[in-house]
């Protein structure tokens, strides 16, 4: 009786010690106060970053048909920029200064494009790692791919593919990134010529192109790239072998029924079809397109190549005969074709399929070097044996999709349908535990998670609906990223985040260490154009004025502007700061002329004074307490 | 020595309780590792909000030079949405579309603007409080004005200023958004001839525009909106009375040096002047504007107006006359001029000077009844003297800028040069502390903060500079804003959370609670050429060819369309869904074609085809695990 009087005491004891402390006693006021469990609580402390503490990692994220690159710390998941990529972004000056006009420019097809479709951002690697120095994004609409400088989280060049009609494998990056891949999507036919859909087996095609990424002068060298034809299966997402896959690649395809789709009305040879959704998901298996990028880039090299629309294009025959090209068939309607960090692995998830096949390289390799083949399909390209191929398959759950990789055998496993990420164990074949997420996760990206050595630690989980996560804010949601704390992978998987995306759709990410990344905070080139103090002028050349100008905070120099209607303008503005987050911003009113000008940054601005006027023409960045004083006119005369 | 012992183990059974509840035990070990202060924890747990919970107050925040309207919430400081204003946004399909096209053309003044430069958001009020029906929001570089409809968060209407050159002091709205206010910045010939800037005193002139609001349409009727004249000063921020100064508008000016700038090269007659930052700073007073909207309507209605450029404009001395305009003096270089709660004190802060000026609204109007002024400007505007004026002047601490209210005597006032944020008690006039902010506070907002009635509770630094608080993302730095818990106003502010912003400089904000914003999942409302299932068509009238279609998951209808190269098209898609957040974007490859078809909306769009070829179209927003199937084939013969 006295021990137990004693325990409750003790019991007692720790309550009211515990509750008594200050800290804890304000702790527990604030959890009941916003209805928070202690689980919550510790959620908020692994997350919290406060003033003057940095985040560990950066998230590389597509931005989807916003066209733009996401950018955003792990574990505050506080967003830190929007890189204009595809898409104008006056904030930026992106499309609206000579400069990025030009690159905009470079992407356009046949007409001016103003947005992009952006997947798949790529980070370049050097010996399978992330370096930080680059990142690469598709545009899955207009075929294009970007480059991004990380020194400047600036967009520096887009190369539009001359071939294809879509893609979506890309971009991703060999080891070393020697080469960008972008891999089609929809089949159309390569020259672009318009074909009628009766003759999709024989004109339709896909394929990849290997766009050579020059690290010198960090810009994809167009003159040294190629690509390789697909048949007209709808090739999907990929992944580049890595150490002992070097120099193979793997791309997942939807529609090896050939199905050229025409449901609907309107077009008397296809009407009344199923839909694309039923007649490309017939068959039980697709094929998984296993190229090898440094055959392809001997035969290339050899001049075993036809030129397409001016472009080198290694034929299906071609590829095949040097041994580069096989297929492997993989359940229906896959989405997810993942490289283990070794590269002995690739791991296939079918979308309509509960199971992840797990492919050994090895095996594979072996198959294909004693030409032991199933047969070939109707385009002459090899095909190994499913179970010859795979190490195991797995039962993950409802519609597995992407998969991303911890430390040793531990694999993370996006389930679509059953808004679930599973963990397990990918040499084993054992499902190790599940976690629920809110809603329906597309791709999902753990740190450091698509080189050689992940980190395990953090995953997010790219979840395609948010429904009730967040305050109503119309009938476009936000998407939701979950952060899951990972840890060392010994622990239970944590859902410690919610992050609203509050403008496009992202489709896939990359998390790099925050200390890999080594951006500049201005500008030291010597820009063509740049103006010295003192030395601000306006050239009159017949009807067209060059205005050399400059800006430092409070004043553009020159003030007044007086040029006729018609003229045409050529205005430098040189930034004469120094100091790091001292930008200035450029406009001129009703002229459309926007531009950011970032400390020793000259940006160039050119338009015909068509209209006759008044034109203020002010700093746009709040750059000191004169900043509204920062100011002058534009006036044309008629 | 016995006590002595006891209350050291009393001590440690304090700290070995504590730290041996698991909870504890883990809530320390993270906060050891991830290097945490107490404080940081109890911000941490003050702001985090868990999955599933909500946020409980919204911002709606510019976007400054990014054209948009950022959307977050509070506590949790996640941006929930950026809508898309005067700059097209394509995931939102925002200029892409027939509709938002159409809605950007009307904003269009002489030529197509891409982008604008929001200032300040205005939501719309019911008898001096929120309502969350609309919220306006102004462009300075291409003076506009924007309604966004919060029933569904988008822009449903932008008016371009037929007058002004700019604009600064916009959105305001009056107590019952009976109107939306805009006031001119960079003053201008009102009828926007060119005019050399000798003539500035005499030709250049400033305003403000009263839009009057339509709430049963929810729209801006430009035919019963007027404009008030001012002189050239360069008018600035401003705000509206309420209760007590319901009617009055307070507006401040930079420049009653009436100087009209010059620095620099290129212009002989302004050659070698000061700079605007000088010139525009030499007084140590500048004038706030106080002018009345109601009478000024009482003219307008009685026709006491001229038109200008058509819209009908009253002079200086027709307002002077009517008793609805008078000048206050207001120290140098002044930023804010806000109205207390309860519509009887008018706080403004001269950037240069150390001093809130507290003015008595009882007075001024005791003073103008009284005809005892001061004297008059130049342009015939009554001065009333500045310390008659006064309630009392407030030594705050170096560039005073914003002010908002708490409950009681509290204000808030925003110290851009000292980077911080001090409370005092603006009746008393005592400073009763500071809290420093990273760095340099622009505007702030509180819970409520604009209305009669403020919650207190949180309050927003909008900072501009964030130099070290972010991982660098090169030499275009995020905002920084910072959340305080200003709680009851009893205890001392707390920085609890840096919130970087992504994409644009916000200059201004408002808060208001989140369950009076009450938006829709779904449309509702028939579109004009909305198609029903089974309906799907193709119609050609000779080269116009207009397709009906629809989408639902997974499939468009018709998924084949082929038409002649030349034709012009008009596409209408129809979102067969219901269900919310069931998004489907649209694309036709190539075509720079984009739509987002939120549940139950129609969306058109128009082009020209105009090249031949195959191009895939495809839903662009991820909807279920046949996604990558809902596409079709729009192809161009020659």
């Amino acid at each position: 009786m006295f021990t137990y009087i004693k325990k409750l005491g003790i019991l007692f004891l720790i309550s009211t010690l515990f509750t008594t402390s200050i800290f804890a006693q304000t702790l527990r006021q604030i959890q009941q106060e916003r209805g928070l469990s202690d689980q919550d609580i510790l959620a908020a402390v692994k997350t919290y970053t406060p003033t003057g503490k940095l985040d560990e990692y950066v998230v590389f994220s597509s931005g989807g048909q916003a066209g733009q690159l996401i950018v955003y710390g792990v574990p505050s998941m506080r967003i830190l920029k929007y890189v204009g990529v595809f898409t104008p972004e006056p904030w930026q000056g992106w499309g609206f200064d000579k400069h990025s006009k030009d690159i905009l420019a470079e992407g356009n097809l046949s007409r001016e494009l103003t947005w992009g479709d952006t997947h798949h951002p790529a980070l370049s690697e050097t010996n399978g790692d992330y370096d930080g120095q680059y990142v690469f994004i598709n545009d899955k609409a207009n075929p294009r791919i970007a480059v991004i400088d990380l020194k400047y989280f600036e967009t520096s060049q887009i190369v539009a593919n001359p071939l294809f009609a879509s893609n979506h494998g890309a971009a991703v990056v060999s080891p070393n990134t020697e080469y960008v891949a972008e891999v089609s999507q929809y089949a159309a036919p390569l020259d672009k010529k318009p074909v009628s859909l009766d003759e999709y087996e024989e004109s339709y095609r896909g394929g990849v192109t290997y766009w050579k990424f020059d690290r010198a002068s960090g810009k994809i060298d167009a003159s040294k790239s190629f690509a390789v034809e697909f048949p007209p299966y709808v090739q999907d997402i990929s992944d580049m072998g890595k150490l002992a896959s070097n120099g193979w690649h793997f791309i997942n395809s939807i529609n090896t029924e050939l199905y050229p789709g025409g449901f609907g009305p309107g077009n008397t040879e296809f009407k009344n079809k199923l839909p694309n959704e039923a007649g490309m998901s017939a068959n039980d298996m697709d094929y998984m397109h296993v190229v090898n990028w440094q055959i392809a880039e001997k035969l290339y090299e050899d001049g075993t190549f036809t030129r397409i629309n001016d472009f080198p294009v290694i034929s299906i025959e071609d590829i095949v005969d040097a041994g580069g090209l096989f297929l492997v068939p993989e359940p229906k309607s896959p989405h997810g074709a993942d490289v283990s960090p070794d590269g002995q692995y690739v791991i296939v998830s079918g979308k309509l399929d509960t199971h992840a096949s797990v492919y050994s390289v090895e095996k594979m390799l072996n198959l294909l070097e004693n030409k032991d083949f199933v047969g070939t399909d109707d385009y002459g390209i090899p095909i190994l044996d499913y179970q010859k191929s795979l190490h195991r398959a797995v039962n993950l759950g409802l519609g597995p999709l992407h998969t991303q990789f911890g430390g040793g055998n531990i694999a993370y496993t996006s389930l679509y349908v059953e808004s679930a990420i599973v963990k397990w164990d990918y040499i084993e074949g054992k499902v190790i535990e599940k976690t629920p997420i809110h809603y329906n996760v597309g791709h999902i990206t753990a740190a450091e998670g698509d080189t050689v050595s992940p980190d395990g630690k953090y995953l997010i989980s790219l979840n395609k609906l948010s429904l009730d996560r967040f305050v109503n804010v119309g009938p476009l949601y936000p998407q939701n990223h979950q952060l899951i704390d990972i840890n060392d992978g010994t622990k239970k998987m944590q859902l410690i985040y919610d992050m609203p995306l509050p403008l496009g759709e992202p489709h896939y990410a990359q998390m790099i260490k925050a200390d890999k990344l080594n951006p500049v905070s201005r500008y030291t080139e010597q820009f063509p154009n740049a103006t010295r103090p003192g030395r601000e002028r306006i050239e009159r050349n017949g009807n067209e004025v060059t205005i050399y100008s400059t800006s430092i905070r409070s004043r553009f120099s020159p003030e007044v502007i007086e040029v006729k209607r018609g003229d045409r303008i050529i205005w430098h503005v040189t930034s004469l700061e120094r100091a790091k987050d001292q930008v200035h911003g450029f406009t001129v009113n009703q002229y459309n002329v926007h531009g950011s000008l970032e400390p020793g940054e000259t940006g160039t601005f050119e338009f015909i004074a068509d209209e006759a006027g008044v034109f203020p023409f002010y700093c746009t960045e709040f750059c000191s307490a004169l900043h509204l004083e920062m100011a002058g006119m534009f006036i044309v005369t008629e």
